[in-house]
């Protein structure tokens, strides 16, 4: 017997039938003997239309506010999964975040776990029932509800699992697990059976977007097993471990990429102390993160183009506070370029192997692709480059790392 | 400066317009000084997709996933018109009901209403703060969420109005107010500026469907002045008061009709003691509700004719209950007619001229139309008919009684 978390995002719970086939593989892990709390999403649109609805009444929104309607989508699903389990012989009872509770920060909209109380749940799978909870929300210090951020549901369930010890969290989805490459643009893309929590926090941050990054943090904080897995096909999909589960690394787990990014060129910028913290000063200011950043040196000591990137919908406000700075910055102009792809690679094995970079350098100048900025960690490697290199540098990775399927 | 409540329903918050809409009527008030509370239902159409979903689901529900399901639709609109009221510079907040807390019984589906703590509310008064709450949805001891039945916001608001102490319950509805008939029947119908609790309660329960009858019924016990009006114009509407602030009481105050039920007919019923208990009490034992009753003295002492109505709805399960008992009763035959309605009239002035029924009695044999069925009570007089004679013996009561608009 084990005790089981089993997650359903939107797609999977989005109509009637789909809710009853939810209802199906729950309680194929119950008869299995399994102790089984479920967490689902709201039904795929519903929070579009709910975040539509408050974006049509006020522009300027409370975000309390906004939680109170945004969070009612997990109410109908939790209890129509529950009536399905119940049509099915199987005990289940619905549990809201404040029902739990699920307790959180204040931060409405953005809210963060701080303690779940299993008592009640637990107390109720000594009699076989199925606690099916809310993703997405919990309840804040001021008694209101709260909610998570969208993806919020998958960081709901890896939190439950830590709060209820359980022996693996399953999140089901409309992919059947975590692939080397993108498989619309990589065809040889292969399924990976394993891979460290390590590997898919980078993955998850760095545009892959099967899992929300928090809840990966999360995962690998409290050691929680994830399997991420298919909603419609009956397939093992691909567990998230230790690293010392797995047991041949390779060098190279995958290979990801983004659009959500844009590049900024501040050319000519006086290059004296201080001009760095000016600049990203002033954006975070304006709560702006940059991620990329290259400086050159300047050939004169007098002035040098500096690049980053930040988020693409962010660009134009980006835009609008160094405009303010153009002149203490004394740049000669600030160009913008929101046509640009982040492509990463992704692997414990680099700690281990130099070469690497050279690796992926090499093969992306053989087919022409300029590098515009480069950016590392322990475990990955990210290039900025043409979005319309797009495909090309994806595929042209996956096979120079030795990723293609046989 | 008065404490009042305000109760909107689903077509009141029917599009992001409307509840802009209500938002404005909501600052009037508050402009003007007053504390206000509003009690608002879901978006119209929104309580039946929801129950609809149930239905897909599972045929026969868990009562208390089905209120987590359906409370769902009045979180969208307090979150909402919250929302809309800060546009305004109004400040505002949303109330679920487990948040107020508004205290029922467990009965889920159908609870009622035990204690509404306003202490957070009245409190929140003292700095102007708008009080939006859910209507509809309650707590119940085992800290699950109640809904009040179908039409439960009105009581939602009328209850509010009682704990609050509130000066005054404004009920905001598509109509402009309680008329002496529907005016869609009888053309000359006048809209009433007041109306006694007394009259509206047999009103409400007899077939017009302006208020729920439940909140009727505790208005008239806490004493709560109710106002019936339009959402959409600019009116005052009817008032409905203690019958001392009505100076000058009309003997019939309104007519009234309704085609909800069914009438049934056991032939030739043995003539002895314990019939009427063995039928009517086997149809309470199925849940089936009888209204009106005649029996007929029997010619010989053998036998005789029992006639009695039931919810048109369960006519069918009504004859199934009498099926049964056929050979016990040794009736004849049992014969089922859905083709009636029960027209009726109001007013306390009854209860101090005498003659009300001749007078209903012989405009309707004018007409040549036959009735049926007789129930009677303190305040009025209520007549089972063929149902195509509807419109035509309104019309005629409501003349007769002197009620058409000059």
């Amino acid at each position: 017997m084990a005790r089981l978390v089993m997650k359903f995002g939107g797609t999977s719970v989005g109509t009637v039938e789909r809710i009853k086939n939810v209802a199906l593989k729950v309680k194929r892990e119950v008869d299995a003997g399994h102790e089984v709390a479920v967490v689902v999403s709201a039904m795929s649109g519903d929070t579009n239309r709910l975040v539509d609805l408050v974006s049509d009444v006020s522009v300027l929104h409370d975000a309390r506010e906004y939680d109170v309607v945004v969070s009612s989508g997990e109410q109908v699903t939790i209890g129509l999964l529950s009536l399905a389990l119940q049509g099915l012989g199987v005990s289940a009872r619905s549990w809201l975040g404040w029902q739990i509770p699920v307790q959180t920060n204040a931060v409405h909209g953005a809210a963060r776990i701080e303690n779940i109380d299993c008592t009640e749940i637990i107390k109720r799978f000594e009699d076989q029932q199925v606690a099916v909870c809310a993703g997405f929300q919990g309840i804040g210090s001021d008694n209101r509800i709260t909610t998570l951020g969208r993806g919020g549901s998958d960081t709901s369930a890896v939190a439950l699992a830590a709060a209820l010890k359980a022996d693996r969290c399953d999140i089901y989805t409309d992919v059947d697990g975590i692939y080397t490459a993108d498989p619309r643009i990589a065809t040889k893309a292969a399924k990976l059976d394993k891979i460290t929590y390590e590997e898919m926090l980078e993955l998850a941050s760095l545009g892959a977007k099967v899992l929300q990054t928090r809840s990966v943090e999360m995962a690998m904080k409290h050691r929680v097993k994830l399997q991420v897995l298919s909603s419609f096909e009956d397939l093992p999909g691909t567990l998230v471990v230790d690293e010392e589960d797995i047991v041949e690394q390779q060098v190279v787990s995958g290979v990801t990429y983004t659009r959500d990014e844009a590049k900024v060129t501040l050319q000519q910028v006086a290059d004296r102390p201080g001009m760095a913290a000016l600049v990203f000063g002033a954006l975070a200011d304006a709560n702006i993160n940059v991620d990329m950043i290259v400086q050159n040196v300047s050939e004169d000591g007098k002035a040098t183009d500096l690049t980053f990137t930040v988020g693409r919908k962010e660009m134009n406000q980006a835009l609008a506070v160094l405009d303010q700075l153009k002149d203490k910055a004394a740049c000669r102009a600030i160009v913008p370029d929101p046509n640009v792809v982040k492509v990463s690679i992704v692997g414990m094995g680099m700690r281990s192997h130099s070469g690497v970079a050279k690796i992926m350098f090499s093969a992306l100048a053989e087919k022409g692709i300029n590098i515009q900025v480069i950016s590392t960690s322990e475990i990955k490697v990210s290039v900025l480059l043409a979005e319309e290199y797009t495909e090309l540098a994806v595929r042209t990775l996956h096979t120079a790392f030795g990723l293609d399927a046989a």
